[in-house]
């Protein structure tokens, strides 16, 4: 049962990592001396997932724009983009992969700052880097991320905070450890929603800003566990064409908190679900979103929208779990994939 | 039938743009005039994928990194990053949506230097560019893009020839609209390989390095065309997790030419063949990977891998074609989307 467990200590993770905040001070202090004009992030899996809210949150908070390596530039091409003046960053859970720890080694061959965020301190990329951020989200045992993909999201809300002195934004780092054990009393009521969807084949998860990263996350553990072919779209990408997928009870995740970017997803879950027949699950704080769904999922009010993934993400692990069993599936022994993953 | 002569009219359109080799050549002067840090890409759809293989190529060849924009963050969020030391890029055969100008525009408002690539040079975004690289294609009529993508795939490959000034990459370009013509040969052939897939209610297109767009390209046509929800993955991302969606029978899109990414991408099709008893549909020149395909499609051999993109889509678009047809869909008429879409 380490799954479902991981999943329920959340909480104390946070509050471990949210303990660390003058070492994380620290790096910042750094970072900002060598002044990058932007960050080079590589990452694969649900660390990828990850890296898609620094994406925004660095770009929104930070004014730092943000570069999603293609590592396979730096392993198969053996052509590296030159990174002059790049923050170059590499996040892995194991910090095993070849092809995230290459990034990071050609970072630090061309003089760039290198950071590492990982839960593992003595792996091969915390050891080819000049900073190495530990998410202290304890042994992860079971094979779908969970913990440590939400530790690596406040161990990037941590940095953004503290890389701007945000005085506001970092006291509200401190209720997540509260919202997150609010959110997991869900639990049962998650379980029987789930049941709906056990013959589910695909299905689209959505999301926007900040959490396109929630979208893809959430489209990644129903592959891994469920086995379901789940597409992550942000709202416009999705009306850019793929849109043309959806016919009548097509099944669509959605993750739309309150927020700037809540009126566009809220008109497109409307029109999926008043012009196309849509079936909806929904993930958010606002009724007129979860007033739309077959299946709401209530948050709690007065969650600030930048700290909304580390938060909207846990009922969709848990309808994940759920779902797997429902489907008479064992969620702590997914096929065809291991804990950790090499690719060069 | 728009859609099917347009898809036919991709030399003419390769060997337009091709004469426009002196004004491209004149861009990428001045360019490398403002000696920019790296570009930030901003784009939908499928000049999104488009925009994936400049991630590659112009990192792989004139080390130049690619970020790809976030444009939330320059509509709903309204907090842009800082642009400093980047080539703000914008990506749109009708230069209409408005989430794409915003980011020209801020990049304007920064005083970096921008450049639109479009089919309309007269549009919204042309206007706010300090550079437009008019792709002349020619009016594009079907809502699905295929000669615009294609000529946008030239367009960045004559930019990175250019800006390299690299003679033997700027002769290999001339070959372009031949090999495209003899692809276009396979008609029949791929017409009636797409009776096969009449049923698929879903599936997911492989490819990597330069070829990802093609994976994400094909995918957005089987999603517009046939309704079909077909995920795209790099070999590496798949391995990552999504990998346990594969059951026996799966089907799997594969662009697998020849060049650095070939093994890798070789040893996942030979995982997904022989373990997991996947059904594959390969576009490959390399005899290896095409015998373990029960639907192969063989390009010609000889082409570059740097410029096989531009000509690995097209029997891909033309599959897609006929899958809707043999569908007993209309490919002129997608349900749900139109030629233009305005997203903010």
């Amino acid at each position: 049962m380490s799954l479902h467990s991981e999943i329920h200590e959340q909480p104390q993770a946070f509050r471990r990592l949210l303990s660390a905040r003058e070492e994380i001070q620290r790096i910042t202090d750094e970072v900002q001396r060598r002044a990058p004009s932007y960050a080079f992030l590589a990452a694969r899996g649900a660390s990828d997932n990850a890296a898609r809210y620094a994406n925004y949150l660095w770009g929104a908070y930070n004014r730092l724009p943000v570069a999603l390596a293609t590592p396979s530039l730096f392993t198969y091409y053996n052509q590296p983009p030159s990174l002059k003046d790049a923050l170059v960053v590499g996040i892995s859970q194991s910090g095993q992969s070849p092809d995230i720890v290459a990034v990071l080694e050609e970072g630090r061959r061309q003089g760039c700052p290198t950071l590492a965020i990982t839960n593992a301190p003595g792996s091969p990329l915390a050891r080819c880097a000049d900073f190495v951020l530990e998410i202290l989200a304890g042994p992860e045992k079971a094979v779908a991320a969970t913990k440590t993909y939400t530790a690596e999201l406040l161990a990037m809300a941590m940095f953004s905070a503290a890389l701007a002195q945000d005085g506001t934004r970092l006291a509200e780092l401190e209720h997540v450890p509260a919202w997150s054990a609010q959110i997991l009393e869900l639990d049962g009521t998650i379980r029987d929603m789930a049941q709906r969807f056990r013959y589910m084949a695909h299905c689209v998860a959505i999301g926007r800003g900040f959490n396109y990263a929630t979208a893809f996350e959430w489209s990644l553990k129903l592959k891994e566990l469920s086995y379901i072919v789940a597409e992550p779209y942000s709202s416009a990408d999705f009306q850019h064409g793929p849109i043309a997928i959806v016919e009548r009870g097509f099944p669509v995740m959605a993750v739309a908190p309150g927020g700037q970017t809540f009126d566009s997803v809220l008109e497109l879950l409307k029109q999926l679900r008043q012009a196309y027949k849509a079936e909806l699950v929904v993930i958010s704080d606002q009724p007129e979103a979860l007033e739309l769904a077959q299946s709401p999922i209530e948050m709690p009010s007065g969650i600030p929208e930048w700290l909304s993934p580390l938060l909207a993400i846990i009922p969709a692990q848990l309808f994940c779990y759920h779902l797997t069993q429902a489907r008479g599936l064992d969620p702590e022994m997914p096929r065809s994939i291991q804990k950790i993953t090499e690719t060069r």
